[in-house]
């Protein structure tokens, strides 16, 4: 009874339980185990709706699964909440996140600027988790007195998320208010990453027709190329950083990272009076921190050593198995090198990513911005070296250096020989392959992609299904089936769906994008179809990525963002790397021969370092000038921010003051009366002598 | 009689005349010239009394030399002043350059921020200047109707200025207070020099005690003198650029750069709705302006060919003679370079100055802000490359090519030749001499400075010694004589003096330094007791510019300014720059041989080139580093600034709202009334078939 798929498979009038949300404000899946823990988890329980009751959201219970509950939460007065939200207001403006206060009068502010779903979702959503002495419900999912709540999510808008998914699947170009409707539903932070994915996929469209076209007439490895899709990188990167500012003015969330929520782990030294607000903060000394974070250098290197040695690893077994060793079973021991890899490469990933978590938390960030922003900047270092490595080894070890690695593949000979029991090990001449790049490119700018784009699919449908059968079975074997009120049947049905759904995190898609941007900047002149077939994934991309949060996940926390965050770092961090790479390559492959095949002896050093140190200038002086072009360009927002607050101060000027009061007044005329002119100072001359003049002292 | 002298020399009690400003705000300084101009040039003056009378300004005329007359201006009534310096001070809370608004009632707001000198004559200056649709009376000096003005100036406080000498000669530290001082009587424009002076002088330190370590230990050309040079270089750039935010929020100037006074020769095309205070404004269109700046790029060019061709015939010479040339009158010839250059450099220098005068007009600015910016940025290219090119050429050009180059110089013997009717020219055997650039780093860093330091004392006190000479032999001739009543003659005799003396302009001061900072960051190497010999200067100099304000140029009008302006760039070109040229000099010329010695075959290039790039990413790893943790400490200033902002807010909340309005207020009791905890929920299940409870739509 997969309800979801009935939903978007027909517009059927009579599915009223899988459309409304009967005024549910979130849902907490609490988990009751059968075991002995079943009594703490109900004691638990009896806390979680007493201090709902607290904070005044009034709750109602039902069966989940045979061993968690639900409990629908709703807020018990609306006047309470439009309380709660006008507070947030003020400190918004407090906190210079808004130009001009609320209106004294509530009832006229909420007339003026009425209440988004995501803005009441937030406040209830912070009601129910803030800590009890900022006058929330404390409650911690899966932590400390809080182990069993499972998780803490609203319900999805079912009709709208249809409308949405339709409307987007058939236009080619989202507009300003399409991501305003993002944004009233999931919060800036969602609506972020598709304003995002939005510009990128504009953005692209030069690259892609550029890159076209230089497949078509450069061929590939073309300067030219490289050196037009260095300076777009460029562009784009600090025409985003403008777009950023300017979205969030529109919608009213410039600084508001500037007010984070404090993180609960946070494990404070000795408090100091915020030198903003004046109220005592709890501290945490800066320099120990920094010295936590100088930790983040042998964690780099690490992951460059234990991936580095991973992949030179398959590196060096693949480059035997299909260049060199002709002997049995060829054709199946050529996936050795992937099945190595993905065996592996998963471990080695969680096990880093683990490693970065505690290293972020030993950081011990103050809110939880700071902690997730450096959670990202480490989980980046490990994609960058993950993503980027298998390309690195061909064009700068393989394709210069091959020939002199051929003596240690002899390791392998030696290990074949052993295993197989053979004397000798047949084997071919061993030659570079120049293609191997390219169609290492190639996969990564298609096959990936679209391996990509179906697990997003595939796998959370195949996981539903599966599960849903179980469920299904389980209901009609008859176990411990739960008897619901026929009326509520059809909805709490669908409740159970989505508590089963995953957590949407935004930060995978844009990891996604991010890496993305890297292979363009990087590697892109390799195959000048590279920019080409992302446009189209991206298309694909930004609308799949829609149908995840619609259809395959819980409907995220509409959270606050002024930004981008800690991606704009790894953006600009690519751009740059891109300007050097994409030139080395260029310059050691471009020409008739297309790269130093297997020699080194073949590479011209000298112009090779010139080429990075002309590369390097370049990008330099394009920042340099595109920031002063886009300097010039007053932005929209920033200039829109600055009217209004003009516009405040000059209403409150002329309450005050009265209406004339920049008006230009009337000078007096000077009090010494008489006009001095030139005349008047020869007669004066004349007079000297007998003493008619004042002096200047009398003035 | 030079009156200041006298001054400056003795502490006479009766110089009230010297000492005394007799209230007089400004003198301008009117010509009348005796030939025929002189029946404009009155009527001229006859306006310019009248205009001056309209805006509320009072005057009295005195007689300057015989062809000129002193008009003293006085704003007529307190009152009308004040209610200007109160506009002034609504108009910067408008365009948020004070977090404030200045208090309703005009008495109490001058109570608590009393008027400064500098704020008084600031104001004052901009009455008579001012265009007249803007409330001034629109004089602009030496321009149009007003050609007869030679100059418009506030006179010099003298017992202000004799105890600031004095003050500043006996300590080594400037302290807050010194400079608060400069800003109260000079204006922040001035204050910020001196700032900057101050805070350079104190970085210089380190690298002066580094490099005298250096020079003890390490020797010329040292690595690591190099590096720690860089990373200094990168640590005070970024440091200045926080700390000038700092004084601009300590001085209430932030931001004022954003309400520049209009260009009165700014050319106009349409008008266009300003867009933050909704005002007509006139437009130029930024593209145009654009097509007009990239001619910056052949003038900076033709700079590099015009300056680079004289230098490089200059050094073609020089080398000639005093390593090739043994023929006779060398002693004499040696000379010719520095005659050369020193007749011509001047010249050209006028010359591009002109050239980069007449670019800037015609980019046609709309502020006097943005031309000043776009000039001195000329200027710079200018500066750079009259400064550091004899440097660059024995550098990069004599050490390496040397031995290329001698074949080239027979021209001159040639020329040498047919001048001389000889027909052999005696000549050494040329050998590159590796002093070369040592013995010019120290021409720069130690006789170029104290011949600075001579000129900017010397030159204008002989022009005054000389002038006033002149004026006494005139007078005692009993030509046509200025009669003074007796006891106002001390005062028109010394405010003559100072209508004689130059305006200062800290522009020049800037340059002098920024041209210094470059050869600490680009060639100090040569010579690590470069960084001592500029401490040194740099304390004279600090007192010699002060000096320099204070007793032979006219009392600054004290414009306000929130930044050391276009110089920043400057400064941030030149350590990124440093750090290339001298990672080049030290690869060159370290170890035993100290440098190619005129053969390029003796350059390793790849080497070269690798310490370059190397170079280039430290340079951009500390840049990034130093933002960081810089960036981390949250800047006084800023804070400061948010927290007076938070402060004002939350009054007027408070005035609004009532005292509690931030107070977390009690959340009602849910109205739904019954809890419903988990054994309410259990006799629910058992009751699911009667159909007691309620749907979750009656929540």
């Amino acid at each position: 009874m997969s309800s979801r798929k009935t939903l978007f498979a027909s517009d059927g009038a009579d599915l009223a339980g899988l459309k409304t949300n009967m005024n549910v404000d979130y849902v907490i899946h609490y988990s009751i185990p059968s075991d002995k823990a079943k009594a703490e988890a109900e004691a638990g329980f009896a806390q979680l709706i007493e201090v709902l009751t607290k904070v005044g959201l009034a709750s109602e219970v039902r069966h989940g699964d045979e061993s968690s509950l639900l409990v629908f939460v709703k807020v018990a007065s609306n006047e309470y909440l439009a309380s709660q939200i006008y507070r947030e207001r003020v400190q918004d403006w407090l906190f210079s996140v808004r130009a001009s206060a609320p209106e004294k009068d509530i009832v006229k502010a909420f007339e003026n600027e009425p209440v988004t779903e995501a803005e009441r979702l937030r406040l209830v959503y912070l009601l129910i988790t803030k800590p009890k002495n900022e006058g929330g419900a404390g409650i911690t999912p899966k932590k400390g007195l809080w182990k069993y709540v499972i998780s803490i999510f609203p319900l999805h808008d079912n009709s709208f998320n249809s409308s949405w998914i339709k409307a987007w699947s058939t236009k080619y170009f989202l507009d300003e208010e399409d991501l305003d409707r993002i944004r009233d539903k999931f919060g800036e932070s969602v609506a972020f990453y598709f304003a995002f994915m939005q510009s990128y996929f504009a953005f692209q469209l030069f690259p892609a027709a550029f890159g076209f076209a230089a497949w078509l007439i450069l061929g590939r490895y073309s300067y030219l190329y490289s050196i037009v899709t260095s300076l777009w990188s460029v562009v784009f990167f600090e025409w985003w950083k403008k777009k950023e500012i300017d979205l969030a003015v529109q919608w009213g969330v410039r600084n508001v990272s500037r007010i984070e929520h404090p993180r609960t782990q946070f494990q404070w030294e000795y408090e100091a009076p915020d030198p903003v607000t004046g109220e005592p903060v709890k501290h945490y000394p800066p320099t120990k921190r920094l010295w936590t974070q100088l930790l983040q250098v042998p964690f780099a290197l690490s992951c460059v050593l234990v991936l580095g040695a991973l992949y030179i690893f398959c590196f060096g077994i693949e480059i035997f198995l299909t260049q060199v060793y002709d002997g049995p079973f060829k054709s199946y021991l050529t996936f050795t090198p992937t099945i190595i890899l993905s065996g592996t490469l998963p471990i080695l990933s969680t096990i880093l990513t683990k490693f970065a978590e505690n290293l972020t938390e030993r950081e011990n960030y103050q809110t939880n911005d700071a902690h997730r922003a450096a959670l990202i900047t480490k989980i980046f270092i490990i994609n960058f070296i993950t993503s980027y490595t298998p390309l690195f080894l061909s064009a700068f070890v393989y394709m210069p250096f091959g020939n002199l690695m051929l003596p240690h593949l002899q390791i392998f000979a030696t290990a074949a020989r052993k295993l197989s029991s053979e004397k000798t090990i047949t084997t071919l001449d061993f030659r570079i392959n120049p293609d191997r790049l390219k169609s290492q490119m190639i996969y990564f700018a298609v096959t990936a992609q679209l391996v990509n784009v179906a697990l997003e699919f595939v796998v959370p449908y195949a996981k539903r299904v599966v599960v849903d059968k179980f469920q299904e079975k389980r209901a009609s074997l008859g176990g411990k089936s739960i008897q619901d009120t026929p009326d509520e049947h059809e909805f709490l049905q669908r409740v159970r769906e989505e508590a089963r759904l995953e957590v949407y995190d935004v930060a995978v898609d844009y990891r996604e994008m991010v890496v993305q941007f890297g292979y363009l900047s990087l590697f892109s002149s390799i195959w000048p179809l590279t920019p080409l077939a992302f446009l189209i994934n991206n298309w694909v991309e930004l609308r799949s990525d829609a149908m995840k949060i619609a259809m395959s996940s819980q409907r995220p926390i509409p959270w606050r963002s002024d930004s981008i965050g800690p991606w704009l770092n790894a953006l600009g961090f690519l751009s740059w790397a891109g300007t050097l790479v994409s030139s080395a390559l260029v310059f050691l492959f471009s020409g008739e021969s297309e790269g130093p095949g297997g020699d080194p002896s073949n590479v011209n050093v000298v112009g090779l370092l010139l080429t990075l140190l002309f590369a390097e200038y370049l990008y330099l002086g394009t920042q340099f000038i595109v920031r002063y072009a886009l300097g010039q360009i007053d932005s929209p927002g920033i200039q829109k921010e600055r009217a209004t607050r003009y516009r405040i101060r000059k209403r409150l000027l002329e309450e005050t003051l009265g209406p004339n009061a920049m008006k230009e007044t009337v000078p007096p005329t000077p009090q010494t009366g008489e006009k001095i002119t030139l005349v008047a100072l020869n007669k004066e001359a004349r007079n000297m002598s007998t003493g008619v003049s004042g002096t200047p002292e009398q003035m």
